[in-house]
C-alpha cells in the first residue's frame, strides 16, 4: 500500500508472480440487512464478511478495502462510527486495511458498498467454471445455521427459543450459537488458501444465496450437472435441535439458507486421500456432499432411501422474505 | 483481465513497474442525481465519469469497473440496461471494461455503486500532497458550466435560457454547450496522463466539488496556502453569456460550481515554459490561476482591482440544495 485514504484514489504497489482479485458488493437496507434484527456494528461486520468470503472463494489473500455508506437523515454519526467498527472488526484477523471511502447523504434508507482486493499466487485463483464429470463435492463447515439463527432472530425476539427436548441451557448455547453463525459468519480465508495453494480444488464458490442457488452457478459456469446426498450434508447439533423444535426439514435449511458463508467445492477424486490428510493436518472441517454429473442430469437429490429427486433452486431472498411468511409456517413444510 | 463477471471476483494480471490506482463511489437518487433533470443513460453517464475523473487526477489510466446497482421496485429492467449502456458510453474511449457487478434491490430510490482501477507508472501517480510555496497553481479547461447547466436544467424546464443579448442561435448553443458540459462531462485523462509522464504537476486534484473546495483538499494535504486571481478564472463564452443574463457573479459559478471534472494542479514555476510548450504541442487547454502561497496565508481571492479576500469554503451540493433556493435567488447576490 502506498497511498490511502484522503486522496482521488488509494494507489497499491503490485507485486510479480501475483494477481489482483477485486469484488464489490452494495447492501440496502431493508434487502440485505435490516436495523431490528442486527445492529450497527453486526451490519458492517457481516458486510465485510460477505466481500471476505468472495475473496476466500477465490483462494486469495485479502488485502485493502474500500467502504461508502450513504446515510439517511435520521442516523447519527455515532451509528455510522460503529458500523465502521464492524467493519474494522471483521478485517482485523486477516490484516485487511481500510484504504479508502466515501460518506454521503441518502434521503431514504442506509446503503453500504463494499470493494475488496486480495491477492492469489498466479495462475492458483480458484473460479467456478473447473469442475469436471465425476469430481467430488464438497463443503467446508456447517450448513443452514445462518438460516436458522436469522428465524430465531426474526421470531424469536417474541417466542423465544422453540421448544424441545434437552436441558435449558443447552437451548441457550443452541440459540447464541444460531445466531452468531448468522450476525458473525467466518470467512473461509484459511480453507479456500489451502486448497488453492495445494491445488485441490477444481471450482469453487462461497455459500452466500444458499446450498441449491451457488451450486447451480457452478454447474452452469462448469457446463455440468451434480447429485447432493442428502444424509451426507453436514448439520450443526443446534442446526438439528432447531429444525427438531421447529418442525422444520434441516435438509431444507441447508438447502436453501443464505449467508453460511461456507465454500463448496469440487476436487478430482484422486485427490480425495489428500484432503483428508490436510483436513486432520490443518484441523479444517471438510464434508463430501455428492458428486459432479453430467449436465444432462441436472440437479439431484439422492435422498437416504435412495430415491432421486430434482433439486428446487430457489435464491436466497437474505430476511425480507420471512417478514412475510407467517411464524413456523416456513418451517412446518 | 484473466476473470471478469461471473465468478465471485474479478482476476487481475499485474505488471512489473506499474501501480494499481483504486477508486469507489456509491451514489444516491436524491442527492447525487435527479431522475427529472437527467435521464438513465445520463446518470450512468456521469457515475463512470466521476470516477474516470478519480484516476485521471492521479495521472492514471483506467482499466477496469465493476459496478453495483440497487433498484427500487418502481424500476423497470429496460431503465437499469439505459444506465449500464450510459455507463459503457463514457467507458469507451478509454477502453475501460466492466468486469463485474452486481444487481439488487432497493425499497426506495436508485443507488450505483462504481468500483474502477486503473494503473499509473511507478512512481508517477499524481497525488494532493505534494504543493509547495511559490508554485504556480492551473487548472484544465473552463469552470462553472457545470453549475450553469445545472440551473438550466432545474429552472430552464419553465423558464427557457435566461433572455439576454445576441442571437437566438447562439443562446440555443450556449444552452446546449452548457447542458451537455454538466450531463456529459469529459474526464481528463489525457491531461493528467501528460502532466505525470512529463513529472510536472507537484499535486493535483479533479473538481468534483467545486474550485474553491477542492483547492482546500490540496492546501489542507499539501500543508499551504493559495491565492487565486480572479480575472485569470477561464470562463466559456456560454458561462459568461449566462452569468449576465441572470445576473450571476461569474466568478461564483467558477468557485462553487461543482462537477467541472476539471483538473486542478500545481507546478514549480520554473516548468512554466515547459507546461506552455506541452499544450501548444498537445491542444490541451491548462490556465494558471494562481499560487501557492504559506499556510498561514490561508486561501484568498485576488480580485481585478489588486484588493484581497478570504475564499469562502462551501462543498458543492450537487443538485440537491438547488431545489430549495428561489429561481434566480442563488445567481442574484
Amino acid at each position: 500500500m502506498l497511498r490511502g485514504i484522503g486522496d482521488d484514489a488509494a494507489v497499491i504497489r503490485s507485486s510479480p508472480g501475483r494477481t489482483l482479485l477485486l469484488t464489490t458488493d452494495l447492501l440496502a437496507e431493508g434487502i440485505h440487512f435490516d436495523l431490528e434484527t442486527a445492529t450497527f456494528e453486526d451490519i458492517g461486520y457481516k458486510a465485510a464478511v460477505a466481500n471476505l468470503s468472495d475473496i476466500a472463494a477465490m483462494g486469495g489473500t485479502p488485502r485493502y478495502m474500500l467502504v461508502a455508506v450513504a446515510i439517511p437523515p435520521s442516523r447519527t454519526s455515532a451509528e455510522v462510527e460503529r458500523l465502521y467498527r464492524g467493519l474494522m472488526r471483521a478485517c482485523r484477523p486477516y490484516k485487511v486495511e481500510l484504504v479508502g471511502g466515501d460518506t454521503s447523504a441518502s434521503r431514504h434508507g442506509l446503503f453500504l458498498s463494499i470493494t475488496l482486493t486480495g491477492f492469489a499466487q498466479a495462475g492458483l485463483a480458484l473460479t467456478r467454471d473447473g469442475a469436471r464429470v465425476g469430481d467430488l463435492l464438497y463443503v467446508t463447515g456447517t450448513l443452514g445455521d445462518s438460516l436458522a439463527g436469522l428465524n430465531l432472530l426474526v421470531t424469536g425476539r417474541k417466542r423465544r427459543i422453540p421448544a424441545g427436548g434437552g436441558s435449558n441451557e443447552r437451548h441457550r448455547q443452541y440459540l447464541r450459537y444460531l445466531v452468531d453463525r448468522h450476525l458473525h459468519p467466518t470467512p473461509r480465508i484459511k480453507e479456500g488458501q489451502l486448497l488453492a495453494t495445494h491445488r485441490l480444488a477444481t471450482a469453487a464458490i462461497d455459500l452466500s444465496d444458499g446450498l441449491s442457488g451457488d451450486l447451480a452457478h457452478v454447474c452452469e459456469e462448469s457446463g455440468v450437472g451434480a447429485e447432493i446426498e442428502t444424509t451426507a450434508l453436514p448439520l450443526s447439533p443446534a442446526c438439528r435441535a432447531y429444525a427438531a423444535a421447529s418442525r422444520t426439514d434441516p435438509v431444507r435449511l441447508a438447502l436453501t439458507g443464505g449467508e453460511d458463508y461456507e465454500l463448496l467445492f469440487t476436487i478430482s477424486p484422486g485427490n480425495r486421500a489428500k484432503l483428508d490428510r490436510l483436513a486432520q493436518r490443518t484441523g479444517c472441517r471438510f464434508s463430501r456432499i455428492g458428486t459432479v454429473r453430467p449436465k444432462r442430469f441436472g440437479l439431484r437429490l439422492r435422498r437416504g432411501n435412495g430415491s432421486l429427486r430434482r433439486l428446487a433452486i430457489a435464491g436466497y431472498q437474505h430476511f425480507q422474505d420471512l417478514r412475510t411468511i407467517p411464524q413456523g409456517a416456513a418451517w412446518s413444510r
